[in-house]
Order: C-alpha cells, then structure tokens, then sequence
C-alpha cells in the first residue's frame, strides 16, 4: 500500500491541488490555471503534469501513491462519469478513466461541492461525525451530504444541492435558475444583499449599512453591534435558511450540520439566526442536531478528494 | 451459505413473516398478533418462536438460513439498534442482538417504512433501480430513501420521515405532531378528506363527493369520472404532494420515486395530479425522475426485511 494520496479541486479558474500523506496529514499545496480552451480537454493532461511533476521533485514511486481524488463542478455519478460540466466546457466522460490513463495511477471523481462536504467531515468541523449535511453560502448555495460516512451522489451527482428548493411562495423576483422562492435567493452572498437592500428601502431608519459598499457579512457584523437594520436582516436569513435545513433534516436524518462558504466568514454569529428557525421548522424525530462551522475553508475540496481513498484507507485498517 | 431468509415486519396490531429463497422469490407468508403487555417484551420470542415453527415445519436447517431481517415502527439506528419505538412500548436496544440470541441465527433490523422502500427497490415497483425516494401515503405520510442500493438510514433511523416537512405558509390548522403546514396535512388518507371537506363547504357545487361516508380515494375515482369539485381537490393534493417531493429530490437527487399506501390504490391517476406539480418546483439537475406506483402492498415490508439479506448476497455474487 501507498503512503501518499493526491487531492485534486477543480474551478473555473483554478485548480487546487494537494499532497496528502496516508494519515490525512496535508504535506503541500498548490494551484494551477484552469486552461478552458478547447472545450476544457486540457484540463485533466495539466493535472497529470502537475502532479508528475510534484511526484518528481519529492522522488514519489509510483507504487507509493494510493491514488488521485478529484472534485469538479458538475454532476459526476458514483462511477466518475461527468455529465456536461458546462463551466469547464465538458461533454460525457469518465474522469478517473482518462486521467487513470494519463497518470496509471487510481482516480476518483465526485461533485465538488460533495468532496468538500466529505473533507469537512473527515478533517474539517465534522470530525468524528457520519451523517453530516453541509451547506455552502456563497455566489450560489449548495451543499454535500454524508450518509453512514459515505457521500450522497444520487442518480446524477446533484445529491445534496438543495438551493433551489422552493422555500417561500408568492416571491416576485426570479432566481438565476429561472423559477422563484429558491432558498438561494434569500441566502447566498447575493440574496442576503437582496434582503438588506429590501430593508434599506423601506424607510430611512437609521444603519451602518447605509453605506453604498456593505458586503453580504457586513450584515451579520452590524448585528452583533446591534444595529436594528441589520438584525432584521439576519432574521430574515435565519429564518430562511433554518426552514431550508429542517426541510433537509426530515429528508436525511444528519447529526450534524456544517455551515460554510463565503457567508460563514461571519462566524458563529450566523448560529444565533439559523438555529432557533431550525429548531422551529424541524420534525420532532430529527431535531438533535449540532451546527458547527466549516474549518478548512477553500481547501476542504483538496482534503475531500483526498479522503476519497485515505478515509477509505483508514475504514479498511 | 443457506438458501433461505426470513423476513420479519412488525406492525401495531400484527406481525407480518415470510419466508424467502435465497433468489428473493416468497414461499410462505402469515401473521400473527402483536402482543403489546409487558412493553412490548413478548414480541420478539413470539418472533422467534414462529420462525422456529415455519423451519420445523419444513425441515428447515439452521445452517440453510442466511438470517432474519425485521422491520420494526420507529427510530432504529444502522447497527439495528431501536430508540423508543412507543407504538410498541419499546425502550431503547438492540433488536439484531435480542433476536439473535433467542434464534441463533444471523439479524439485520432497520425502520419499517425504510425496510418497505428497500421491499420496493428489490422486488417491486423499484425494480433495477438504486436511487430511490418511496413515499407512503395512509394513515400518515411517511418514506423511505434508498441512495446507491442502500436505506438512507440517517442519525437516529428517521432517514426519510418527510411527511412532516413544512410544504405550507400560513396553514391555520394544526398537524397531528403540533406544528402546521406539514407534507401530512395535505396528502395523507386524513389530509386528502379535509381538503375535501373544506372544498365542499366552501359552496354548493353539486359533486359526487356529496356523500357522507366517501374515502380518500373516492376522490380521485370522481376526479377521473371528471368531478369538478374531486379535480379541484386532487389538483390541491398534486400540487402540495408535488412540490414535497421536489424538495426532497432536490436534496437526496433520485432516479425513481414510488408511491405507496393506502391512497396508492386510487393507482396511476394520481400521477397526473402529482407530476405537473413536481416538475414546476424541482430544481432542473434533479428533474429526470421516473414516477412509479408501488406493487408489493402489505408484502413491501416482509420483502424489504428479507432483502436485508438476500439482496446483500446478490451483491456478492
């Protein structure tokens, strides 16, 4: 068996890719450009490189690495196949079946939003936990859900993308989506904006956000100072996002919920609004329930793709 | 390895037995009643000792028995462990043990409505599928969720109890569980005669409805008979149970979704109420699902609790 695995995030910009070592512990990170052109088909070749490379510089054999995890965006079934990855310019394909061949290395391919739930949860804020819902604020909301430890792909890899569920009815403004009342209207870093400046509107009370600049976390900032504006903001957000999350915790059962993204920079600030909604929402039988806040940030994808075979790992020892 | 399994479905009145060949076909199916004094404690000797008679009978050996797989009303964690399962006075232990030791025998046990949804998956309506949300709608609304072959368990067994989801603002009328605007409300055999009822009073429209003693399905016999007022309730019924279940395949992304209990014998017609509804609300991603209706009955249970066996070894093959 190995000592290494390779953790593989990739974005539309960038990719981030890490060195693990077999006890999970992160030995190096680093990223690359995104190449999108022609149709992304360089894309998998440059991690191929890459990560030749970094074998070659830290004298890696091959037999020493137990494989390559790979998060992307888009939906990616339980075997690795990719259906039309529209932000990188990919058609149908079996990623752990071409970049395989590229590096004759194992591979494995989830949603990214799935690998970096899975990485929260084996190293991140849901250490020790095995039914595990993670929620992800940021330009958009979506999540990745963990079910007896494993990830919940569903038939086409959108297993846990819940923004879109219908969460308010009689909304007039349309979600990027097309359809209205969308949890992500209410919650990502654009819909908490939305809510402000619905507020803001209304009358001329007094505000610190009255400035033109204010970003999404600057609401739950404002709060804690008490600002009357900024609480019934927040609220608002709560109650949304607490009524999404009891939705999704009569569905799956968690034991615990991981709040992260961009938003969940305000910390556990977000808490005091989630949760009593949650608590209000929730079906008796699936109400013990913890919130924690993610740990690790923009490099839960690299620690998810890697734990695709060390988690593994470590189950079979 | 033996070539028979027992399946084991523990109701509030009776409890369901099958016996199975190891290719999952039913050789013999009976009851017996639930005997509920002593909290519950003669249950599963009862159990044992109906199974003990069937091999008797059939001069059934020990060794030619893969195990015994129970389905039991109430939480029931993966490792069969069940928490208060108060319609059978139980308190807290672990049914595989229990059992076990009294039948010498291998135990799977798993919550009822799951182990219905696994019965549906292997051998009913489900068939060669693995991504799978099964929804029972009677007395009350539950499910069941299966996500890569497997029982979405989830925490505390409560994977899958969606019928109490909020799917309604504003609702006035209190569900049985104390909150409002549950899924259950709306679409359970009690929920359908309320939306009913309340139709029927809103005017004096004449309807076949116009009857005291008419059942929930009556109302989608008269909506296929072209009942104005019973298609105006059925569309009622369609849209709330529509639009839960968008939820939930925003969240779990199934490939199937099977609808069973009691209101299921009103058969394929409530599909035409329920499918415009789903695909208004679900989100684009988790939009290619098929709509089934279920095909086992009574026997999903006794199917699904042998499953916990059979189709494991299937697997193995």
């Amino acid at each position: 068996m190995g000592n290494y695995a390779f953790g593989v995030d990739i974005g539309g910009t960038m990719i981030r890719l890490g060195l693990f070592e077999e006890d999970g512990s992160l030995l190096d990170k680093w990223e690359i450009p995104t190449e999108l052109s022609y149709e992304g088909s360089r894309i998998l070749p440059d991690i191929a490189g890459s990560i030749r490379e970094e074998m070659k510089e830290r004298a890696i054999r091959q037999e020493e690495v137990v494989g390559v995890g790979v998060g992307a965006p888009g939906p990616i079934d339980a075997d690795g196949t990719v259906f039309c990855a529209v932000n990188l310019g990919w058609d149908v394909f079996n990623i752990p079946e071409v970049l395989g061949s590229y590096l004759n290395l194992p591979v494995k391919a989830a949603n990214d939003a799935n690998v970096a739930a899975f990485g929260e949860m084996w190293r991140g804020g849901g250490r020790g936990y095995s039914d595990v819902v993670a929620v992800t604020l940021s330009t958009g909301v979506g999540g990745g859900i963990l079910t007896g430890g494993r990830i919940l792909t569903g038939a086409a890899g959108a297993g846990g993308e819940f923004g879109h569920m219908r969460i308010r009815d009689g909304e007039t403004e349309s979600c990027g989506c097309g359809r209205t009342g969308c949890l992500e209207q209410y919650t990502s870093v654009g819909g908490i904006l939305r809510l402000a400046r619905k507020r803001l509107q209304k009358d001329a009370v007094p505000s610190l956000l009255r400035h033109k600049d204010f970003q999404a976390i600057d609401v739950f900032k404002a709060a804690e100072a008490q600002d009357a504006v900024a609480i019934e903001v927040a609220r608002q957000f709560g109650e949304y996002l607490g009524k999404g999350l009891a939705a999704v915790a009569s569905v799956v059962n968690p034991e615990l919920i991981i709040i992260g993204g961009e938003v969940s920079r305000a910390g556990e600030v977000l808490l005091e609004y989630i949760c009593p909604a949650f608590e209000k929402y929730v079906f008796s039988a699936c109400r013990n329930v913890h919130f924690v806040m993610a740990t690790l940030g923009s490099d839960a994808g690299i620690y998810g793709a890697a734990g695709l075979f060390l988690n593994q790992e470590e189950r079979n020892h």
